[in-house]
């Protein structure tokens, strides 16, 4: 079966760098592919992407070696095990309140005994190899999101559960559940307590931690905090600022007269 | 009739600033859309979109004022008459080898007597307004691009056309036709001055002048040599030099072991 | 933030007037938006958009001063939140059986420490504007469904949930639920005494009302009801039943032999 | 093979009713093939749908016994036989300025020795049947767009071009060639002489005749004028007029405060 | 409404023989539906299908007297009654560990007072006619997954479930629910015994019973066992082996040098 | 830049072995991609892809390292240039009836010098790497279509054509233009003896020649007689045949009573 090259870089002790797709085309999923990252994420909660748009994206990425992510709207084992199917190699999961959030997402993601994934790779086959079946429990990665006042309550309870590999952090939601408003890079003293406190905890235990930033800056903070799985904004965003940029550096510029 | 921004910006002697779209997904569109420009071009010729995918991308860019253009594929009257029904404001043609050309390109952008495109402007009405039959053929813009030997050679005959409103200069076939490589934001010096004259014939007879570049430092020094409609990069590569560059400032870190 | 018109509505005492989609089309969305309604509802439960359909029919609307909003399937958080992060300023939310239905299906559009929304508004934000998640409690409407027994016997603890902007009848479910058929426009009189009931338990609580009809005599009744948001037929059965009406007209002419 | 419907009704002296669809929506399609139409025409010319569009639609139509047609955007051999080859049973070609555009239009349509079409029906085989290349020539409906000054100076010869079996009066364009404005349901006695010169040439030599017009009543006068294939309206028109009065019917009403 | 020729072969004793739909795509599946099986099932679990694919494709399988039948992801209400909107004549419901499952999956499926299936059959009406809502809970399919220990364990509790009509056996989970590795056309005694247990139960309650299978010479068994609704392969394997095949009998080959 | 294999094996002396896409899909592209071919054509002719799906299909085939193909529906410039620019490595294009129509194609695909293709390679740099336009012109393989009266008679115009790299063979359509009806693997002489001529001429002059066939039994033959380039029937007939084979293996069994 085709590794996991994220497990293969925590192993080493390295840092994965994840792209975000929110744009749901297969196109810019390609081009994203291109950019050096170690992992691409498709959002399917805070973005466009459905489930119906997943599998021309999982194609467009495995024309490289990047290995697919996906981020489901709800911990819901049906759209799990249908990503999985399709070939995702790891699965981030939202708003994992405490252990039993946690064993459910993480029983959807591995085939029994381990858990009660339904059988029928239909593309995972394709992309992992005739032996994916014998291979996938122990190549798909699970991410619980640690964003809730309750997640921070039953962390060691959500890190304990078998067969979960990483925490992520959500700023803005953490930041949220703390009492102040959204945004991202938070500097608020007792947020970064809490995402250190979930990195620490997490990495402690054998598990690897990932995080989303807005700036290459605040990422590499977070990975001399222990971040091992870093993403910078999003393939939307970078190309927003981009042409903001573009057009404010020739805005009021006027051809002679 | 709801008017052509870019019309309004060149008769005030100012720089219409264009984005251009790639990304054949309405959301990158909208996106786009809330970036500053002016207009935005949807490119049918050297990227993903096609004629079914302009609706949907006309319409994120509707959501703003942002004028709404189309580079087809080729002088093709078919196409370019559905996409003015479309409800596109401008079109780019391509490959306009002389006077013949221009005079096939801007007639399937006129009604008649002017012209003879074909009545039914099933989008066009909604976005233009109910008045549009009777105003289009001074609200459109057409844009003749000046890319090969024979169109230098014909220039005066192009620029003669009447109804034509503009040129465009692709860089890459330009050069190309001069005996250079592909390439964007040329040095050359014999392809400097087949710019040069392109903008200046095209300005002396009262016609605008727009061209693609790859930089804003270059596009303002095409501002500089007369141009009032300036493109730089492109939505996909704009996201695909951030993206590359994020990871770039990453690469090689390591979390603390 | 833009303002949400619906809410401007009721408080000047008025009545929304709300048209319907289910031909899953971003074109129709844009024709239908052009039609004079206040708002448009896409119809995930009982038409053929689903999540997918709906960031190309939020744009088409959002192209005119329409307000969007839509009907969800089911009572799920994770849907309820992806359509709310597009753009979405209603929710209308079918099946509400009870207290703890509406707590959910509130807490799902609100967020914190109003309810648990996640943080994410990624098209929501070039709706809405920059402020749209200081604004977004405020803004969004939410609509629940009253159409069975349950919901009859649990009104008042529906209507107490805070947060909970009006009620929405769907006739034949609620006709269904008393013991007939389905059917639109009841005459029943124990269905139209429910009917009565709600809007009435609504209105004098300060909520809104909604209810969906199949003619404008009806929906006039309706609106001397009280009913305060009102929906006539369908997009696409106003287009069948036009068709029919054109077929009817011409049927067994023959031109002369 | 599947006999041709609109071919028996002409055969037995009767009117074809026609509908014409420009939501690129297999679902809209279905419900226009519900309405009680004899055919069904995609419009690839002044509509949104595109060659990418019409399987889905025609599948949709086929679904029940309604034949279908389509109108292309230009007198394109290759689209035209795509649009056979999945399953058209019309074919309505704009732009047809003299005998040798039709010949080059008719020819598209048949397999030699009559014409040049390339032999693949991957669907027309599934529609039509197993014997659909046999009978495919014979089965098949064309029709030429009469529209422009060219045109009407050569309709004799266009109508002696073998193997054309309709015409198809286009009145905006027509109105056009005659300089008058657009618009449906001409009045001016100039065009209306046209209209009656065109299908009076058309059925004395056998052929067929066909005209798009905006109401049943001038539907009505054109079926005694001699056309047998009578268009009214669109699918797009149809809903949007049904929306505008059902919003006008209630416009101003308010629920009692 | 249109019968269910699925029941009515069940009830003169015969087989159904049913085609399996991996391919999200409505030529596929039209394709499909002329090569002569009596139902064709969409895969929305292990398949690429979800939601917004159905539409197209029912109306492909609806161009022939092919009944369409869908297998969901989960048993989630609201995505069973929008299939059945759409036209399901048939629901295969994975995961039914026990009596309440089934009961909740039956209930999805039927109008009150049998269920709590809300009315809108926007497709259904148009597909099984004027009558459907009248018709339809006797003429919708139900069909349960066994597959689980905790299903053997209840079996006789699932079937019991007032209006459940079949059961359906996914070999792949039952077998790997016993322990054994995932795989079709089981032979392990154990596994073989749990099918004819699942069988012979439910036909001698009087339901029906499918299999999916992947060969001819096992589902022949399974006919023999018992089973009146067989399933043999799917689309994407009968097409990859076909050419899997073909390609094998010409490696190797060279033209003469 | 990537190499072309199909080119790589011609070097070798070997047969190219070609898949043919009818299916309008990236995951039936993705399984034909995993059958063994060396080659998959997307048949933009006589099967339902068009432009817009190409892109997709072509990033399935390139999750492998199968070359991907096209054939074109017409002999247009502006097709054929976007086909090559979404990394297409072969075209082949239809209804090539001499030399001017042979130099017209292969000049659309060839860059200045050599030919007038305009420069944009979107895709296909990052499919064939960012040395492609240095090296596009001698990767491409361009395969003229012999398949009318016409041809036959100028073939050795056309295959002095410099740039041009193979001629390919339609059966169907070159049986009609000798007189004979419809269909594949031919046996009539005078068809065989000019299958005979094509490829002999072909092969002589140093160029490939290529056929589509029905059957491996024929392929074979064909091979034989020199053809370097085969295809077997296509991805919708093999699954068609294979899923008629199991119905009739089944059909007339019956459960017993």
């Amino acid at each position: 079966m085709r590794e996991n090259r994220v497990r293969s870089i925590w192993e080493g002790g390295g840092v994965a760098l994840n792209g975000w797709l929110h744009v749901p085309s297969s196109f810019s999923a390609e081009v994203m592919a291109h950019a050096g990252y170690d992992s691409l994420t498709i959002d399917l909660q805070h973005g466009p992407p459905d489930v119906g748009s997943v599998i021309p994206m999982f194609q467009a990425i495995s024309t490289t070696d990047v290995v697919p992510f996906a981020r489901v709207n709800w911990n819901d084992p049906g759209t799990i095990m249908k990503l999985l199917d399709a070939g995702c190699y790891g699965v981030i999961c939202p708003m994992i309140e405490g252990r039993r959030d946690a064993e459910a997402f993480v029983g959807a993601c591995r085939y029994p005994p381990q858990g009660y994934r339904s059988y029928g790779p239909f593309r995972a086959n394709l992309y992992g190899g005739p032996d994916y079946a014998a291979n996938a429990n122990e190549t798909v990665v699970t991410m619980a999101m640690i964003e809730t006042k309750d997640a921070l309550e039953d962390l060691e309870g959500i890190l304990a559960v078998p067969g979960l590999d990483a925490v992520f952090v959500g700023p803005s939601d953490l930041g949220q559940a703390l009492g102040y408003g959204p945004g991202m890079d938070r500097e608020e003293p007792e947020v970064v307590e809490a995402i250190g406190q979930i990195v620490g905890s997490a990495r402690e235990k054998g598990l690897a931690a990932g995080i989303f930033t807005a700036s290459t800056e605040y990422a590499g903070r977070m990975i001399e905090a222990g971040f091992n799985f870093v993403n910078v904004s999003s393939d939307a965003h970078l190309m927003a600022d981009a042409a903001s940029n573009a057009v404010a550096a020739l805005r009021g510029r006027r051809p002679p007269s």
